[in-house]
């Protein structure tokens, strides 16, 4: 072994410990540290440089729609919070409460915003008169708190990071369509920057967002057949206006509750990535978020000329990608195992040989498969190979997704499939919390996932009580 | 007035009541609003709009430097604080702290953090092993809270958004380049991009930051004389490494502590905008910074041509600058008034009359001189006219500073600028905190800003006690 060298550390197999290989990934991949406090991690630059991709992908998605940041405060009054029933009841119990402020007992504690639709509805009050004001289209990059009692690294953090959308209509149609336009947004941003495939559709009553009229959510299914709340998106109707009075004078001259929704997606999705792409060697990551794209391995680079070449390369690529020449004294074996273990979707290597014949290697780290590219033209071979990695990405999880769904048609067929195989289960429903409650019983803890966009007919009757069958439902067990 | 219409809202004058005008700025401009938490505030879309450009600026000098963006907790056990004995003391005081999580008391008190130094130590005992392993250069933008008694919009906030650079280092010299290196990146970005100048210099014991050894400044004046703390760069020694038993393995084979720094700016920048650059009129922005670089507002748009030519010069302009039509049915006057209110730098007017010799009106916020401009061509006219703001903005900051600052030679003099001008003082200083808690008392609030880093000999001996004169300072007062 070359000076100084240390051999890339070898991570747990996913097929003897998921949960173990997961976290080798986070903590050898360099994305994440454990902090000391409780539940809180610190995100690594290496993990918060593909959060930094992820909010400027999402931040242009937003704006072209005509959505604006804004910042709200990060502390809620009680009082303020108690203002919509149902909202209260879902946050209360998992709030981080300010008691002392300086060296003072607060008169009204505070609590660590978990979400802000109550200070959104604060501010709208101040800013909504007239239907002129309306829509308003807002949003927040910002971090929350929820006290939670399990944790683990970006999946299910007391602290996360996230956006969430909040914005107000003058219809109830027009905020319906906006409701299901940003699950659009989600559904496309999973597909094209993330290479992830996802169920998409319609919350129960029971796991829909505390307060809201209807939650749409999208469900990716992790590599393992686990599924992942990958994000949601709220219509509140205008119960949240009336609690906090907030009115506009219409076209027609009366006074009006404007119609509400609300949407957001995580660092969360950084837990998505890594369980839905990555394999036994490490991360992968789709090259849209990708910190670095195409990692340039010199071969032989005492050699002359390698070098030299080498950069000239980097220098060439780096105008249209995020490329990263390693020329350190470690191995190009170790480099090959370092960038595979970060995920790098793109190995290209050059030597000597290479530089005669005026080509160099590319490597997918999805296929680990070699292809010889002249040097004429390489802008155009490495972008077509980030593609086809993307493409790689996305099929196979697909694949994983459609092998490891599986239609129950009997309560009986539903609790052998939640025992013996994990996936997700399509199965027709009555339309009641009840059969919810029973089957998350009796299978320790298979949750319904939602009801789809495009539902099919599998009976006519609900898997769990035999009454007649309103809706098929996507069920899973849940990270 | 046209249907619908409503005057532009008068603003209190700055002669008059300058704090009365600062407020009514940030109100009409739209740049933020009250929350319900005292002292905490809502950053509205134009405003946030601000903060998102100086973000994007910062962050590419940061990272063009080598910097890595990272996310540390926002929570700080009580004990993780009091691991630096200055450091704790210098924050305790103005902490929030979280006491209850979920239902339960927790058994140790977390504070919202203040600043990171802590947090930041903790991770860097973690990844810093060898002298391999630096520099560390981590920054991060996040939301801090310190629970202020008296706070004003973005000048003085319980939480305000910012960036905190910490950084380790193999020796004290590089430690305190870095330190030096960030105070100029401070003044580059306050000159280059706010249009802001400033003196910038070193802050005394008595003034320097809770934990450092040393703390550098930028001292930009605001138009009334008064000073605002803009950015501080901090050297730390080894004092945190020690604290926090931090070590590495030197090119040596020695255990060695890192040199550490720590630099800040945080949302007052936008007060600062605000105060250096405002007039009667309302805001006016530096156009690096400002959410609208150029108002088109057509003339007698209802005329035949009118909002197709505007509508062509839009999106000739917006490629290559932030660039609003406002087609809307306000009056003329009424969208000149608001767009200045707004202080978009850069008004561009186009009717019938224009269109005909194929020009247009281009009008600076700062001069308000109208320029007849070819529209071939306009490009290039919209970019000098920008330049031209800016530099009008520079310079005309620059005059006021030096209009206003006032030199000292004796204890007499030194109180009689205090109390009849509003500026800043340069005097002699001996180097005694008891000297500046003297003026201080004696002036009612007048404390040193910094030495300079370019003093002049004014005379021997201390403005104060007349003992030997060791450094120049510069004094003002200060928001």
């Amino acid at each position: 072994m070359a000076k100084n060298e240390k051999m890339v550390e070898q991570i747990t197999s996913m097929d003897v410990d998921f949960a173990q290989w997961y976290t080798d990934v986070v903590k050898k991949a360099e994305l994440a540290d454990y902090s000391g406090v409780k539940g809180c991690m610190v995100i690594r630059p290496y993990g918060y440089a593909i959060w930094e991709a992820i909010q400027r992908d999402l931040d242009a998605r937003f704006k072209a729609l005509g959505h604006e940041n804004v910042y709200m405060p990060m502390f809620i009054p009680e009082s303020l919070l108690q203002k919509e029933k149902d909202h209260v009841e879902g946050f209360a119990p998992e709030c981080a409460w300010v008691t002392v402020g300086g060296e003072n007992q607060l008169a009204e504690r505070l609590c660590v915003r978990p979400t802000s639709e109550t200070l959104f509805c604060e501010h709208f009050r101040n800013v909504i008169q007239s239907y002129r004001d309306l829509p308003k289209l807002y949003n927040q990059w910002c971090n929350v708190v929820r006290w939670e009692k399990t944790t683990r690294p970006f999946l299910r953090t007391s602290e996360f990071l996230w956006q969430e959308g909040h914005t107000m209509h003058e219809t109830e149609e027009e905020a319906r369509e906006e409701t299901r336009r940003m699950l659009g947004v989600y559904r496309d941003f999973y597909a094209e920057s993330l290479a992830i495939p996802a169920y998409t559709g319609q919350k129960t009553e029971k796991e829909k967002f505390a307060g809201a009229v209807e939650t749409y959510t999208i469900e990716p299914m992790m590599h393992n057949g686990v599924a992942l709340q990958g994000g949601t998106s709220h219509f509140f109707g205008d119960g949240f206006a009336k609690a906090f009075d907030i009115t506009f004078t219409g076209r027609d001259n009366t006074v009006r509750y404007p119609f509400q929704t609300s949407w957001g997606v995580s660092t969360r999705m950084i837990g998505a990535i890594i369980m839905t792409h990555g394999d036994d060697n490490g991360l992968i990551l789709p090259p849209a978020v990708a910190p670095i794209q195409v990692a340039i391995i010199p071969v032989a680079q005492h050699k002359e000329g390698v070098l030299e070449k080498a950069r000239e390369i980097r220098d060439l690529l780096a105008k249209k990608f995020r490329v990263k020449l390693d020329d350190s004294d470690y191995s190009t074996g170790w480099k090959f195992s370092q960038y595979e273990m970060k995920g790098v979707p793109l190995r290209l290597e050059i030597g000597p040989r290479d530089i005669e014949n005026n080509s160099c290697v590319l490597v997918s780290r999805v296929s680990r498969e070699k292809n010889f590219v002249s040097l004429d033209g390489i802008v155009d071979a490495v972008e077509a190979a980030l593609k086809t990695v993307h493409d790689e990405l996305y099929n196979r999880a697909l694949e994983n997704q459609r092998a490891r769904t599986y239609d129950a048609h009997s309560y009986e067929e539903f609790l052998d499939i939640a025992q013996n195989k994990s996936g997700f289960i399509r199965a027709m429903w009555c339309g009641e919390t009840e059969c919810e409650e029973k089957i998350k019983d009796a299978t320790g803890g298979v949750k319904s996932r939602c009801i789809p966009e495009k539902e099919d007919h599998l009976s006519d009757v609900c898997v769990c009580c035999g009454r007649p069958a309103k809706h098929m439902l996507i069920w899973g067990r849940q990270y």
